[in-house]
């Protein structure tokens, strides 16, 4: 079995935390990681706060393949996300001159000016390269296997758009859904020794609260198109017999 | 300043990461920190792995005052919490007594066998004390400063709801949000004025995309109403001064 690549997601900002902004870009990024076949392996929400944020992506760019960070990228105090990275990494954070460039332009073609907080948002470690933002101009960066993006999710997707076919996928998880009439207490035995018998898949449970009571979604999970087929089928035979 | 309480909250499960589930619990725990006056400091997703669920739980115990988990508690053989936590802890898991009656009682009343599938979900660290779940039965628990909860959101949000009461709250976040129709590059280089002026308050800008483009909320939080309301006053009167 080869290496699969990994992923982890740093989401940063007071506001997911006090509950004034429900994050959308976790479930997002989720999605489109099982797409590219890239394990999401750990989420972290931090505040705006530099020590917080650069413990957080020391520990997470060393752990995993890539790691994607969301908010903290704008132009006012609070913004604290590029400073927190090139500390992370020991780099100097400077204005980027392909950033500056491209801000100025977008500015001048609209005639506002480019003050010293619209430049903030040309701020990143030196060495960074730029991640196109398609929506308002002002760049996400990449440094080493860090990936900085907008919080604005309309931006975070656009951004994360331009990423994903730089990315190196691995061999795509395959996953079977099956809905399953009785409870997680009916079928808890057998489904455990189900899984201990198709070692190659991970099988998850789990519980749903619906109108007629608790049911469960049970869904096989690998990378063998043939493994996850075999536990399916014992899946289905598990809950058959119940039935009778 | 007196020492505020702080919380972090621990997310547990293979379906947040990989975008099968989307998280409910973070949000609406988030909003009832701040109701409660507790600040909510960082937030992490881990997977179904042992490892990975022990690591979280001992930085996150160690670091703040409350800790709360979701998911993992069912009676399937990917339900690993309670084993995770009390290795965490370094402490035996066992069937809790009260645990196991109670769920008895409520199988026989429903005429269900009690099999062990059903009974593993009465198994929890030695000396945890039981969080009610008046939904479905199966309780949470309390060990140390960590309450176990369940990942179904409604579940979830019961067993918060009987935990809330018995936790000690502090001061109360005093917040207003202002409206601003200027974007953050309009605004930011005199905001971070206002802020150094006002240290015993936070100030947060949020740029929104709406359909009349970019425009920005600000929010003064902190502790002291006079405080709030001069940062707040400043914030008001540079609005008006930029609208001239």
């Amino acid at each position: 079995m080869t290496t699969q690549p990994t992923a982890a997601m740093l989401a940063i900002g007071d506001e997911l935390l006090s509950g004034r902004t429900k994050d959308k870009n976790i479930g997002y990024l989720a999605d489109q990681m099982t797409l590219a076949a890239i394990e999401l392996k750990e989420v972290r929400i931090v505040a705006d706060d530099q020590d917080a944020i650069v413990a957080a992506v020391n520990a997470l760019r060393e752990r995993y393949t890539y790691l994607f960070t969301s908010g903290g990228i704008g132009g006012t105090h609070d913004d604290i996300t590029a400073d927190s990275v090139s500390a992370a990494f020991g780099l100097a954070c400077i204005y980027n001159e392909e950033a500056m460039e491209r801000l100025a332009a977008s500015y001048e073609r609209r005639g506002i000016e480019f003050n010293a907080s619209r430049q903030r948002m040309a701020r990143m470690p030196e060495g960074a390269t730029l991640i196109d933002n398609p929506v308002s101009t002002a760049p996400g960066f990449k440094i080493g296997n860090v990936y900085v993006m907008a919080g604005v999710p309309q931006v975070f997707q656009a951004m994360l758009t331009n990423v994903l076919p730089t990315l190196e996928g691995g061999v795509r998880m395959i996953s079977q859904v099956i809905d399953c009439s009785f409870g997680e207490g009916d079928i808890g035995t057998q489904l455990a020794e189900i899984q201990k018998a198709h070692p190659g898949t991970s099988i998850g449970s789990y519980p749903r609260f619906t109108e007629t009571g608790f049911n469960t979604q049970l869904v096989v999970r690998g990378r063998d198109q043939a493994a996850v087929d075999a536990a399916g089928g014992a899946i289905r035979a598990m809950i058959e017999a119940l039935k009778r």
